[in-house]
């Protein structure tokens, strides 16, 4: 049961026990599972579970630990699915046989050479219809996807999705076989992936909809409204210095607010979809500049319609020709140039090895906003500067 | 190869093939996947594929066809991966041997009554480990989930991920056996889901990272662009309407988008975890009231301290009382109201029928920025008469 709670409440569950009742949890869990439980909890206490273990299971956790939890090394399990690739199929299926009880879900028996090198695999469909005579080699596939341990985990999920995998063997540079990962792993990294980017897309350090501490709700939120009053505050200063102006043609003011969030709308569109292009692989540095360049399109088109509808709605309502230029010429601006940083600021997170999701929610909005009252009332400036 | 392209990419594809190359393509698919992509090619087209294939295959596309695609129905597989259940273990491996061609992946055999009712499941592991002539019965679990036809497939994603499953059966009202769902569909649906939320949350009618068409790109974008416009035009006779007070205390213009902004900030984090967390079935009718009262309590502590900060702020630079106090209290008022409006819209678009995720996104950004800033003015509007 413990290895269905996410790894805090696993965590909080464990965290008080006496260390002898721990380790027997622990022990009891998958590989995976129960690293992850020991990478949440206190080092010491980890430490001192680690020493109740039994010497191989100790080893192999010890092992885990030390993969980064985002790569494909934190999230496989150890368990010995492997066989060597000159038995027989009815050695195999006794050897699987001797493991029943301690692993749940078999998919496939991965065959490797006296080195520990993988050979190939079988899946059980193939060594229940085989004959217990044959060997395994006869009947195992030899070209089929790998996972090399230091792959990051959301790649892993891609190459499950491309090839629907229910199971991948995870093996290092050498093509050695240290484990595997299943579709059980994969949906869970796909939750935590697009939480993690539905977070930052809403303003929250984590996103969490089964969160029921108080304490914890302010804390993942409060930071996010924090930085977007700063944001405002200095839209704020930033009007208040262009008060004459504002003075001289006062509708201005009206559609303050507009400008603001046009920008922030266009810009999130495309902030979104190139963070999540960029995660799924589905943008990469092929035809990026094809992209950028139809990203472009689309924001003149879009600014040009908005802007259109904008000055004729504009000069309907108040009869005033420079009021109707200000406002729908920054509003194609705005648009334009909310597309151009959504556009180049994941890209510039990427390179530098930052987080491109960063690069949506408030911290983009804001960032958006603030460029976009600029520019209305640069225009408005330079246009009543010639009348 | 085609079963790995999404829906629109394959019917693209084969669209435009003669009926007769068509019908190959689809036999050779698994019905699940064939049933998708009927749907998504011309009516016509799809019927005439229909009749050039083999009666079996054909009856059991037509029923397929007939489920909605957001249902289990819509996202089973038919084929035949069930036995009698009075076989011994020896005859269910023999019926697998006969099926090994047609069918890929292989987890489960169900185990039904002469009637079709479903009665146990036997995983390949257990025929595995099972002597020949032992009865099925003997070795199957009889305690295992299962899902209804009707039942929604993002509840059945959620099933998948909480009993870690590779496949499950689905069943009619009466437990007959139907067919069964496998964690690849599973996998297509958590996407699908996520990039429907996702879509919603940042104003696009669907969410495509792939997309290419410049057409597509404005038509997905547009109208959500159009809704803010309007919103923002419905703003700008909004503040034109209090004209009067804004010229009475005139730094009231700079706040306007700061009022705007907070009220959306405040609100999508509300609304997008109400819309996730229903989605996951993390959010329930259990304990619902506590989970709102809780949002409530998290707003006023973050409306208050968003207040505070700003109260001493604007204090500090313009010395103005009537103002930093007008400026601070409509703050804290349209926190609270944006967390109210994000938390009830959801469940009210529920209980209608709609998707809850229709309340992320501009429609509630924007409905959140026209009452914030009535709220704003509104105050404005009392303490200015008062003076």
């Amino acid at each position: 049961m413990i290895a269905e709670l996410d790894d805090r409440d696993g965590a909080r569950l464990i965290g008080p026990l006496p260390t002898q009742d721990a380790s027997i949890i622990i022990e009891n869990l998958e590989s995976d599972d129960a690293a992850d439980l020991l990478g949440s909890i206190k080092e010491e206490q980890a430490e001192a579970i680690l020493e109740q273990l039994p010497s191989r299971d100790r080893d192999e956790l010890t092992e885990l630990l030390t993969y980064h939890e985002e790569s494909a090394g934190g999230i496989m399990a150890t368990e010995p699915i492997s066989a060597p690739v000159d038995a027989t199929v009815g050695e195999v299926i006794e050897l699987l046989r001797s493991l029943a009880e301690e692993m749940e879900d078999v998919y496939n028996v991965y065959l490797v050479d006296k080195t520990g090198r993988l050979e190939g695999k079988a899946s059980l469909k193939e060594l229940i219809l085989a004959q217990p005579g044959q060997k395994a080699a006869e009947v195992m596939d030899r070209e089929f996807p790998r996972v090399n341990v230091g792959m990051d985990r959301e790649e892993v999920a891609g190459i499950f999705a491309r090839y629907n995998l229910a199971s991948a063997p995870v093996v290092d540079d050498n093509g050695q076989f240290l484990g595997r990962i299943t579709h059980d792993d994969i949906l869970d990294v796909m939750t935590e992936e697009v939480h993690e980017d539905i977070a930052y897309l809403t303003g929250q350090s984590e996103f969490d909809p089964g969160e029921r501490s108080l304490y914890r709700n302010l804390r993942l939120r409060l930071p996010w409204l924090l930085l977007g009053l700063l944001g405002g505050l200095a839209a704020a200063t930033l009007i208040a210095h262009f008060e004459p102006q504002l003075a001289r043609l006062t509708p201005l003011i009206f559609f303050l607010p507009l400008v603001a969030a046009m920008g922030g709308n266009a810009g999130i569109q495309t902030s979104s979809l190139m963070v999540r292009g960029l995660a799924t692989g589905d943008i990469g540095d092929y035809g990026l500049t094809a992209r950028l360049a139809r990203e472009l399109v689309t924001a003149l088109l879009t600014g040009s319609i908005c802007g259109g509808a904008t000055f004729g709605i504009t000069y309907f309502w108040r009869s005033d020709l420079v009021l109707a230029v200000v406002v729908s010429t920054s509003l194609l601006a705005v648009i334009v140039l909310a597309a151009i940083i959504g556009a180049l600021i994941p890209l510039m997170l990427k390179r530098f090895g930052l987080d491109p999701a960063l690069a949506t929610g408030p911290f983009i909005t804001t960032t958006n906003d603030i460029f976009g009252l600029f520019i209305y009332l640069g225009i408005a400036t330079l246009v009543l500067s010639k009348l």
